[in-house]
């Protein structure tokens, strides 16, 4: 399996991860599927916007809308990028429109499959390591598991919207870990993690940290391979 | 109902809200129960250190243990305080063990309920505005209802340091009304919202931040009624 997980899309949109984008997909990539479905204002606005972000790589841009017959549209594609938005709502609706067994289908025959924060959540085997709130009080977690580790996006070791002595995401990572085994991938800002069939690079700007049960947590940087 | 609701404990454990905490309990209350559910450590350790931060009150604490006879210890006690920790693991306990039902029936007869944190938000409708990841992957989250608003504690308003992209408390909180219309409290630290049938009144240091849909949010602070 080919995956692409990106910590934020940042500003001006994708500019800082297209060029691994590019490289990501590759010349064979021509119709790009958009998955607009982590939003919660108008996809179409979202789609248009994407389309500024993504169509410089040279690919044709098809919207993946959640109720307009995604399954046909992601027939037609050859790729995907799967947009941030709210996590719970994402699953939500790709589990509802078939969309969640239909991706894994076609990225488990080659199919490249990218995404942003939420899109780099639902590559995990559960969604619950997001930063996102439940607001659409979901009651299934379980997500692609396109990789064998939990993504926590816009990793931060000390974050500023916290309140001083309130968690940090070591310790939500933590408290995830005293019930489930699974390793946690922090990504920072403007950095991804590439995985080609089982290995897992780091990419961009920033640093990743690694959390495994019974181990120091490990940061990796850019060109490492994450132990997995 | 007569409900305190705390942002955080803080350090000194409980200094900053014990004089509150007198003043709510009042002389009639001897015996004081303490739930120690939302704890993932070790809860004998967590009500030892509860025993000093709330037994120079001149109440006796006992120990609502979730898998020890916790509601016949609820029968005996006189008001109860819900200590903070996952939130997700709390309303999982209180729910499976009973606690839940038996505590919505002693508040309702005027038992006075206080809680920080975790214990704060189990006081609302549902518990989806914590801050804390579902750890134990829950399925349902409805909480004890005791105030008709969800409460978000470390409340903590935009911080120009941020990161382009990550979003604030408000922006979660924008996204929770897109699908529920519940009126939510943001209750920064070292502050409190006091509830006595049916008046919600803010007391302690900082501010508390109202969301209503459709209306722009509204601080208030020590002594302000909350429009509820």
């Amino acid at each position: 399996m080919r995956v692409l997980l990106i910590s934020n899309s940042g500003r001006p949109y994708l500019e800082h991860c297209r060029g691994a984008l590019g490289e990501f997909y590759g010349p064979a990539v021509r119709k790009l599927g958009f998955v607009s479905a982590a939003t919660l204002a108008d996809p179409e606005f979202y789609f248009t916007h994407a389309k500024t972000g993504l169509e410089p790589l040279g690919v044709e841009l098809e919207h993946v809308h959640w109720e307009r017959q995604p399954l046909k549209t992601l027939e037609r594609v050859d790729a995907l990028f799967v947009g941030g938005g709210n996590t719970y709502a994402l699953l939500d609706r790709v589990r509802s429109s078939g969309l969640q067994d239909a991706i894994k289908e076609r990225a488990r025959t080659g199919m490249p499959y990218a995404g942003a924060s939420a899109g780099a959540n639902l590559a995990g085997p559960t969604i619950l390591t997001t930063n996102d709130w439940n607001i659409v009080a979901l009651t299934h977690f379980a997500a692609l598991h396109l990789v064998p580790f939990n993504i926590n996006p816009h990793f931060k070791d000390t974050d500023p919207a916290m309140a001083p002595g309130s968690e940090t995401r070591e310790d939500r990572i933590r408290e995830y870990h005293v019930r489930n085994k699974n390793a946690v991938v922090g990504i920072e800002e403007q950095t991804m993690v590439r995985v080609d069939d089982g290995i897992a690079t780091v990419l961009g700007q920033q640093r990743v940290k690694l959390f495994r049960v019974g181990q120091a947590p490990r940061w990796f940087t850019a060109g490492e391979r994450l132990p997995l």
